[in-house]
């Protein structure tokens, strides 16, 4: 709903009056409009326009790289000749005007209008008029413009900023509008200023198809859909309109048209982008965003320009405008870290001088990370199928991937390095590679464990030992925010450290009490089964989990008995 | 609502699924959240976050200039320690890392853990919290944090994208925090994925004072306000809480929170952006959009940090994020036109002398149009409605403007001016404030009526007067390119002219000649009912449109009846 303004009918006026405050050091308020200031160099003028109600359209895309003036209209209405032809003459710099506007008669009429006045007045005026929802008719030429206006009005503003000529930057316009198509949905409608009621609905739980960003009819009302299948609805449609000739690249707008949010945006995107792939499209200089907005609209659009040689450098352009902002250099000036990065920084940190003692249980320790290997491997797609009952299912596969990561670590180490700082390596590289929480924690916990043994002890006792398995628990109790009866890999990993306290601290050997610890671990595995999560999910697959053992503690019990194995020389 | 999602449990993931697929060329994803690429120097890592459905807060703003790194929580709720832990690690550069975000339990603890654990792991690690709202406590140390968590992360990143050290980058952060204050309203609650109801709500008609972006509790519920007393009230209140030794610099963010859409921010803006100066202030660089959202909330926060000459500079510094780039060079690029560029003569225009008869013809021209005002004013909603079944609602609103300006513009001249000039000016102004299609046509065939019949006439009888009512048809037919039958308000229109001419040609008063005109025209006007739109609107939208008169022709039948009342002097 529309709730700031004074008196609704001024709001047209009003909000342009703050547009102006705010972006007075780069635009200036002409009759019925908003026209940038120039740089030195004169430039063909590129004068857009419409209603309001749709920013950043249509003043917000004014400035270097974009539009030189927009002509603004009141709300959702057609601006009359008298601003265009005012905006018009403003804008031009002795190169010409074009006057470029979605498909709506009043624009037409009103820009052309103002276009035979220019040139009475001697200013070469061209029209390029935005034909691009698909939704909206079977000829291109008779389309209504809607999200498409942006990568029109990008390539032409692109181009006359290059200093192109005017029959130049009127072609390319064309050329862009000709291979632009956009397809709609409408979740909900706009309410204007003043109105309790929105302009136009869609049916509860409906979308509606092709609905226009003024609420005309689109092509039908389609029941909601999620997320994937909206994506799929859209990218099918729009290619299924593709322009003659088209190839495999693409500009592609994602445009939210007012209370859709950006998050809701990104999740959608997501599934377009790798729909798109997946067809064969290299998707260049995407935007996610609000571009052609509807006042408070709930709903998107998906917009695709297919570029050739031509078209393809000008959509990357820079500009810099109130609300569209882009420069190729300080990306450019960023870059990932490489692989040879990452052994670089590994190699950077030398391991401490270690004893004979640490180097021993070096030994142990990549005995105990190959043995974890093993039974992760053997043990991958069971520990998916568990986690896939109330998960996301991946929990073999990330544990696979850290282990992998951690044995990979410890093999490009030398023979001289200590066990402590062994186990603390295997821990970064796991946490480096595994992915998700529980790469984090397992990754933290083996760090912790190193650094409570250190590797300048003369000896190792199983005491010693017992305390790196504590600070390892301790670790996953801290960062992982979870407690004992939370259905976590805790259930199995706390009784497993609190018996095997015991029974060290009874004087027992490490082996046999890492045996007898594990077994109880095993056990304790096996009973979260009759547990409820309690964090990390939500309530419905909580109940689902019921009957179904937690993966992480699966895991740990598997790990932790593989391990006792090594310590007992098998 | 929020609509766009698959697993509403995994919204937050899959949405930054989509974000990091969409930014891979300058950010990539680490466990729990999102880190910059790196540009060639190191620097102190600037870490922030909190839960997500805030966007651009907290990933959008992860780039040069601003944030190193972003942990991302599930909706509205606080990271877990491991995310903010695996984020702040891959953000360190080895310079140290300080995490910033909003006073909140759950991110106080987290992020606390997280800290700890890297300190253990030797990585400098600092705490930087944000305690903006003014809503929220008297202490400001007890406050929430919201939209200044912008200023503050804004002055931490610029500073450490400056290559200053750890203990600098804090302490600036603890002074843009100390300097920054906060107070938001909110309209309307925002919806959880998968959820109908929102998460809270403000009564009907009110405002809620201080609530905060989860639906905390704010100071109190008020009336609605006009924006006017609204910008008061928000600068007000924030100005009471000044800061001690608070200087006239101010960096300000007027922030709308999801719903709250740019053209009402601007019209906000333009109260605030006066009121703040009139206090004194000088607003430098003012941010005015989406920076620290909810979802589809509706409601808007202002935001002043004030600046001393260490805050300024970082406040105005360049950044380049996903959702927030600003560069100083573009700008400075630019100029404003010179005064002779600028000059634009208003040609005084002034009224040719007129004829007794031209002058009684003026009176009635007055008269005309106040009566037209009347039965616009008394059906505006009534035309709007029938507007909304097939168009864009506004042709109510679009005539009421018109006939205001035309009465206004009139109501300024003085008494010696004639009736052709009186229209030809009514014209003008109707046209320069109605807009629209309606408000082209309307005012040049005013204009056109008033040229047809001209000031120097001994008389006006009713064949002239019938002749400048066919100029003001004419000229509708012209310039509006539909003709009889498309449904518009030429078919009002023709028939009300072809019948006129005929009575009066036959002979007849004007007066009965026109109001037996006016009954053709009213009956035209309903029977446009049948009639399926051929020009103006997308052709779906024709259909349904079937059934209800055509806007434009019922206000065109009003008119006539109630200027026919004016001739027979009613």
């Amino acid at each position: 709903m529309t709730r700031i303004f004074d008196d609704p009918a001024d709001f047209a006026d009003d909000q342009l009056a703050g547009f102006l405050d705010l972006y007075t050091d780069r635009v200036r308020g002409v009759p019925g409009g908003v026209v940038s200031y120039r740089t030195g160099t004169p430039q063909v003028g590129v004068v857009i326009g419409g209603g309001s109600g749709h920013y950043p359209a249509f003043c917000g895309t004014v400035g270097p790289g974009f539009a030189t003036g927009a002509v603004v209209g009141n709300i959702f209405t057609s601006p009359w000749a008298a601003p265009a032809y005012s905006v018009g003459k403003a804008a031009d710099q002795g190169k010409g005007v074009i006057f470029s506007f979605g498909n709506y008669a009043g624009d037409v009429m009103n820009f052309g209008i103002a276009a035979e006045r220019l040139r009475a007045e001697g200013i070469d005026t061209r029209i390029v008029i935005v034909t691009d929802d698909v939704a909206s008719a079977e000829e291109q030429e008779k389309r209504r413009g809607i999200a498409g206006d942006f990568t029109v009005f990008k390539v032409m503003g692109a181009a006359a900023a290059e200093g192109v000529g005017i029959d130049e930057v009127e072609r390319l316009g064309r050329a862009a509008n000709a291979a632009t198509r956009t397809l709609g949905v409408a979740f909900s409608g706009a309410t204007l200023p003043g109105e309790d009621e929105p302009l136009f609905t869609v049916p509860d739980g409906h979308l509606g198809l092709g609905l226009g960003i003024h609420g005309e009819p689109g092509i039908r009302d389609v029941a909601m859909l999620p997320a994937r299948e909206l994506a799929d609805l859209l990218v099918d449609e729009v290619l299924k309109n593709a322009p003659p000739g088209a190839g495999r690249r693409i500009g592609t707008i994602l445009n939210g048209l007012g209370t859709t949010k950006y998050e809701e945006l990104f999740l959608l995107w997501g599934h377009v982008a790798s729909r798109l792939r997946d067809a064969g499209y290299e998707v260049v200089d995407p935007e996610v965003g609000e571009l052609v907005t509807s006042l408070d609209m709930g709903g998107c659009s998906l917009t695709l320009m297919w570029l050739d040689d031509e078209l393809d450098p000008l959509w990357r352009a820079d500009a810099y405008t109130p609300a569209y902002r882009k420069a190729a250099a300080p990306v450019a000036e960023l870059r990932a870290p490489t692989a040879d990065e990452e052994a670089e920084a590994d190699a950077v940190v030398t391991a401490p001088e270690a004893t004979d003692a640490a180097r021993n249980l070096a030994t142990t320790v990549r005995a105990s990370l190959d043995v974890m290997a093993t039974v992760l491997t053997d043990n991958e797609h069971e520990l998916g199928r568990i986690d896939a009952v109330a998960g996301d299912g991946d929990h073999g596969r990330g544990m696979l991937k850290g282990i992998t990561a951690a044995v990979d670590r410890v093999g490009a180490q030398g023979d001289q390095v200590g066990g402590a700082w062994r186990l603390a390596r295997a821990g970064q590289a796991w946490a480096e590679r595994a992915g998700g929480t529980s790469g984090v924690l397992w990754g933290a916990a083996l760090e912790s464990f190193g650094r409570a043994l250190g590797d300048s002890a003369q000896d190792y006792p199983a005491a010693e030992v017992t305390r790196g398995v504590r600070a390892f628990a301790d670790a996953i109790v801290e960062l992982g925010g979870a407690k004992l009866g939370d259905k976590t890999l805790l259930d199995a990993l706390l009784p497993f450290v609190d018996e095997l306290e015991a029974r060290v601290g009874d004087g027992e050997e490490l082996a046999p009490a890492w045996r007898a610890a594990a077994s109880v671990a095993t056990a304790a595995g096996k009973a979260t089964s009759d547990m409820r999560p309690r964090i990390g999910r939500a309530r419905p697959l909580a109940e689902k989990s019921v009957g179904t053992p937690d993966a992480g503690a699966t895991s740990m019990a598997l790990i932790v008995t593989a391990v006792g194995s090594v310590l007992e020389g098998k």
